[in-house]
């Protein structure tokens, strides 16, 4: 009877262990597959057989987790060359592994492409499918990633707050949200805004360069006129050399297993822009705050569509794996606004792999420096429902 | 007819605007008060006779402040002196404001003291009642302080998934959490723990002083024992001789008008303990986050029993201005547990103003460097339910 195996690889999202339990439930309903791996840690569990049996698990600590942040599993940053493939594909072969079934992003895709290949060529029958997460929303050919939704809730959440908190005590707020090249994250932080007037007044995402003379212009112009700025900056800005400004400020530059400087976990280009701010415009109170691994893992605060979309795309993968070799899921969106639906479908894991997507030319304002109302209409349906918040400084006085 | 003004002060917390939704729908009741003035930006509002109208207030209205962060009338860090409140005394006396209501911390009491101390020696009747706020739950009297429940939650639940996140990809992490001379929102870090070995595995409190070399001796002790290691630790932690690291390390030394070095809104300390782990720690993977403002102004995440109380002390103020010249809504825990309950008393303003409340040693470790189960107990019924998580990666191996 052939095995399957799933695992989780990259960062962690805060839906999918949601893709996980999709996996795990629909794999229940096909006694085909013996056994369900759960590897350790990703490629690297793979290769030292780390598995749990995921079958055993009970219907309520399947809801518990699908409701939890984070890789149950654990992850990796590990990017497997054709050699760790190859032990991968033994490890297959050894356990009598038919189905793998691989959580990630564009690096996933590529793994599951590659081991894929291998057993073709092999002649060993594998089925390979992957399974799109990301905060990043970066991934090509589906409409949106899962990942994507909750963490841009919490963003939109923490604007919104963060908002109201400047409006308490105004001075210049910089937020800085993760996104090394996409700026979906980050234009997530102007979902909640209700009011004229509310923050954040200016958004910079890496698809726009922006010079320090622009950014602290248009600082200084809001503030000039409100009394008060709140900026949305992407850990990935550019300046108009196409440098990251993080690479700029960074005193260490430490470089993951891909060879990018670290970004997140750092407070160094929050802290540089503050500092630039305070220089150029004429104010003390100037702040700034690094939202970190807060958006990608925390607890409580998922959302809703998100979550079942997740699920649906794990358990997507495993109906795919009957009839198809190979693939990735993807979400196709077929209504739009309050009639928002989806369907998925499978596309090759080339198309998948490896590549990375940015924001439409549609989303970011003329100037680079804002977030069009398109954006708006195209993340609020993965967001869901936001909160309905009041200021009272702008009533009429007496 | 006399009127009333209510205002908000100090740092915005996650149900100030229930206190002030307590005020609002109590003083209805009473026909004796004529207008209720909502200042805008505290003392600064009075002062300008900067007044919106809170009794036109609808119901729908009341219901969406009582849920939005931050403080929905504008707040202030000023601390008024004797002829500032002289200045507050004399609108009161143009507009017959005879009831004051003040929603802040041990300042905001200590300025309603002073100028109900100024009223008496005048002649002038006017009640004065302070109703507690703050995040890091530092006064006096009460067993804790409304807000304290919702940034604590928002602490755990932050916690609960960088710890999942730090199981998933291991490394040290190190979160900096606000609380210049108390404790509480950074040992509320642990509040989340369901798992042996869930983290966080340290907490630092700015109630116990710790040299450089024990904060990276028992980092690195803990990593070389689970591979892994997650600090929680107060933006106002001291070093042996006393001296808070963040001043020994800002690049900057902006102070606020209370003569406090700025803590919040820089990632300078979290990236200066991460370097120093880096350095004495054989480890690649240490990263930093500095909560910043969105623990204290975050929307769609209050404890629903902080809420309660905090509407009710805003109530309870309303109702003591009936009987009383002037007194502090405190809370009395009536019983724990499960069975949890309080009761609301008055306590003059002199109890409060002007005074900080610490950890008491008991929810301190011997050791200085973690928190005791006498606090969850503590702590707990003020949060609210927790989210259970699963990690998969302590199952047994097949």
């Amino acid at each position: 009877m052939p095995n399957a195996v799933v695992s989780q690889s990259g960062g962690p999202t805060g839906v999918i262990n949601a893709s996980l339990v999709g996996v795990i439930e629909e794999t229940h309903k096909y006694s085909e597959i013996d056994n369900l791996y759960g590897a350790i840690h990703a490629v690297e569990g793979i290769v030292k057989e780390d598995f749990i049996d995921l079958k055993k698990l009970g219907a309520d600590v399947l809801e518990e987790l699908a409701a939890s942040p984070s890789s149950a599993l654990g992850s990796s940053r590990a990017k497997p060359d054709a050699e760790y493939c190859e032990k991968i594909l033994n490890v297959f072969k050894k356990r009598d592994i038919h189905y793998f079934f691989y959580i990630g992003g564009n690096d996933s895709a590529n793994t599951c492409y590659i081991i894929n290949n291998m057993a073709s060529a092999a002649g060993y029958e594998l089925r390979s499918f992957h399974i799109p997460k990301t905060v990043d929303n970066d991934l090509l050919v589906t409409d949106h990633c899962p990942g994507y939704g909750t963490a841009a809730k919490f963003v939109a959440c923490a604007l919104m707050g963060d908002d109201l908190d400047n409006r308490a005590l105004p001075g210049i707020k910089i937020d800085v949200i993760m996104g090394r090249h996409a700026g979906f994250l980050t234009a997530a932080s102007v979902l909640g805004k209700q009011r004229p007037n509310d923050g954040p007044h200016l958004v910079y995402v890496p698809e726009r360069t922006v010079s320090m003379d622009k950014f602290c212009s248009d600082v200084e112009s809001v503030y000039k006129k409100l009394g008060r700025c709140l900026v949305a900056v992407s850990e990935g800005i550019c300046d108009t050399d196409g440098v990251v400004w993080a690479q700029k400020t960074a005193a260490q530059e430490e470089k993951d297993a891909h060879g990018n400087i670290q970004l997140s976990g750092s407070g160094s280009l929050a802290d540089f822009l503050a500092a630039q701010a305070k220089t150029r415009v004429d104010i003390r109170r100037v702040r700034a705050d690094t939202f970190g691994y807060l958006q990608r893992s925390f607890a409580g605060l998922q959302s809703p569509v998100d979550v079942t979309e997740a699920r649906n795309c794990g358990r997507q993968a495993v109906i795919y794996s009957k009839s198809e070799n190979s693939g990735s899921v993807a979400i196709r969106r077929t209504a739009g606004g309050k009639d928002y639906a989806v369907e998925l479908f499978r596309t090759e894991l080339a198309n998948v792999a490896e590549k990375t997507k940015s924001m439409p030319d549609e989303f970011i304002n003329a100037e680079g420096n804002g977030i069009t109302n398109a954006f708006v209409e195209y993340a609020m349906p993965l967001v869901g429902p936001l909160p309905k918040t009041q200021y009272l400084g702008d009533y009429p006085r007496v």
